[in-house]
């Protein structure tokens, strides 16, 4: 799951050669035609293709979610494997259409608007081309021009994962860096560690902020530590309270509320069988921050 | 995607045969098992078959609406998929189950109910065979009556998918034509383009009409056209403005209305990065219809 | 669709390997990453596995739910199947992880917290071991506390179904019965048969009720025969009407209701085309139960 490749090993082995799997993520929904179109044109280009999806939820047009919920579940999926991202706004403008390589040996379809954001950030990315729609989209499919996901970037995926073209034909190297979301930065400052908080876990209602484990752990906190959390929404502080550090949701009782390790390895704050955002009516992205303090009670 | 067949060529070629692959539409939504269980009906019959959905969320017992979605996704597979579609407010009524080939090349399982209304429009049918359950139902499922999906569709798409039976042997041939909802048709009266407002694309609240964009064109609308909308519940005008004719939804100011041709060629009608349909209120089906003019303005 | 197998049958056949086949069901929702990061693990152990989803929308820790719907679908896959089941309020607390297999010749994969109530009683369970996760469990996983079904059940799962490991080296045998929540018992009393209310038909509001088709004909009860229904919450009586024991929901009047008999082959209470649970406002599980009777006015 941690393996990371060089740009020459990737060029060498093509992963994806091997894999043949494409991954499907949008904000469609799936109450329409739409994304079982898209999975048609990727099955059309080749059988042995595996197709999956990730989510099609993603709130409409939330370019950060989509960020998000692609670096959530990429590097569960082995090297090679093709995702399809189509969250996009700005469908026909100028934004670029691109397939990347990242480090971790996985190909990203997507409109480059900011969905490489934590991709980039957290894995790299070692080489981006632009879609050359010219060549690079479904025959017969040139006089719509409002459904990219479906002739272009599932086509193009598709194409990539089974070898019909190789990665050098998407189109021409761009330079410089994908275009990237504001991302604030965990960090100490004096007696606080600062976060914020970057999503929900959406059934739950569990917040995830953006302090890794490992800057927990400098913070000098150990499971079975009482600790302060203080959320603040602006300058507004919004919940205050000394929380238990636990290793199971189960070491609280049934109701209270806790700070744990996600799935993603950030610290999470959660309610045992509750919903913490609900009950504390908890949001996320801007203006959202947490600060993590020894408790004064300790 | 646009390809024809003769009948003579499906029943020589049974492109079935060579795509394996099953497409389930049903309005049984996807909270309990009963989509899954119509999954491992077919995957017993061959596990070979790739089995996809296209959606599970047509509203309860709507025709019209699987009758449109279907023909949405449908010519984006290749020849030879077998689609099930399980929408069937008249179950054990005596509708009656059916098998068809489309001349797109594709095999639909269904009830006879309206839910071909589209396909025989648009695309075309072949040949009609009525299922005849005494010998293509799964093996000691006599005693339910409710679940035709399962014990009769499914295990029927999926035999004719991997030539267990042939067409042939589905049942006997029915004469005459599908069983067709009533369908209104888009046209040019005096100085204005009339059609219907068939559907909305969900998610973003745009509205489909039933106007091709071969009509269009020959109505004289070219992009960069401003042109003046009506939108009618019955008598009442619920919506009237002039707006302009895009290719991209970025060529409006975010939260601007425009006219738009959608992914299946039919002029649409949206507002960039919102929700034309619950912004005015406008509705679909019965009652609902659109005139384009030239805008007085121009 | 009724086969069973002994236990000899299934250590020296292993049908999963024939299989191939992983089923995941949890109430996690499809909102997220968390399911695809399932499918990852999986498809990371063996690519030429099939991937399959019961259902992802179990009401949040609906350990009772989940076991009804594991029941209503898994007996429609082939034996060998594997299902992986993660609707686990205890994540991280004392219940164990555990593999089973059942008389069906079925594998799931499961917290034992409840969750195969319905497949012991009706199924049966041949063998139940508890998962040691210090060797089944996702490489460097270790950090993560709260993800079992993606770091032990899925990686587990998946790798009993392609014979990395045999079924035996999932961890020691239990002794004893597994955990099950209490289920009522359908039975005639007097000139009553009384049952309760296990689940609604979620889409359509129909009431699935505890009494098998075998128990009903036993009462007596013909396709015609008018009955009298009566439906309790506690001791209130909250709907007492006759109705007709229909074959077909079209034997009655659109929005009348009706008695037939479902697809797990138990009664159900249904309105033609319309929601009972709705109309009538009639819940599921503790307190709810009906009482069936000949019509006096038969």
């Amino acid at each position: 799951m941690d393996e990371r490749f060089t740009l020459d090993e990737l060029k060498k082995e093509k992963p994806w050669l091997k894999r043949e799997t494409l991954v499907f993520m949008s904000d469609f929904g799936l109450v329409d035609g739409a994304v079982s179109a898209m999975h048609g044109v990727a099955d059309e280009v080749s059988q042995s293709l595996r197709l999956e999806d990730l989510t099609h939820d993603i709130p409409q047009f939330s370019i950060w979610e989509a960020s998000y919920r692609l670096i959530q579940a990429m590097t569960y999926w082995a090297p090679g494997t093709v995702f399809i991202s189509v969250v996009d706004p700005g469908v026909g403008s100028d934004r670029k259409s691109v397939a990347v390589l990242t480090a971790s040996g996985h190909v990203v379809v997507t409109p480059d608007n900011g969905t490489l954001t934590h991709v980039a950030k957290e894995i790299g990315i070692l080489e981006r081309r632009e879609i050359s729609e010219a060549v690079n989209r479904l025959k017969n499919s040139q006089r719509s021009y409002t459904f990219h996901g479906r002739d272009v970037y599932a086509y193009t995926g598709a194409r990539i994962a089974v070898g019909v073209i190789t990665f050098e034909e998407v189109g021409p190297l761009l330079d410089g860096d994908v275009v990237k979301l504001h991302v604030e930065e965990a960090r100490i400052e004096g007696d606080a560690l600062i976060g914020s908080i970057d999503i929900l876990d959406t059934r739950y209602g569990s917040l995830w902020t953006n302090i890794p484990d490992t800057l927990f752990a400098q913070f000098g906190a150990k499971h079975g530590d009482i600790l302060h959390i203080e959320i603040k929404h602006d300058d507004m502080t919004v919940f205050g309270y000394d929380l238990a550090f636990c290793r199971n949701f189960t070491e609280v009782e049934k109701g209270e509320p806790l700070i744990y390790i996600n799935s993603l390895l950030n610290v999470g704050i959660a309610i045992n069988q509750g919903n913490f955002s609900e009950r504390y009516r908890i949001g996320t992205g801007e203006g959202w921050s947490i600060a993590i303090r020894k408790s004064k009670r300790d």
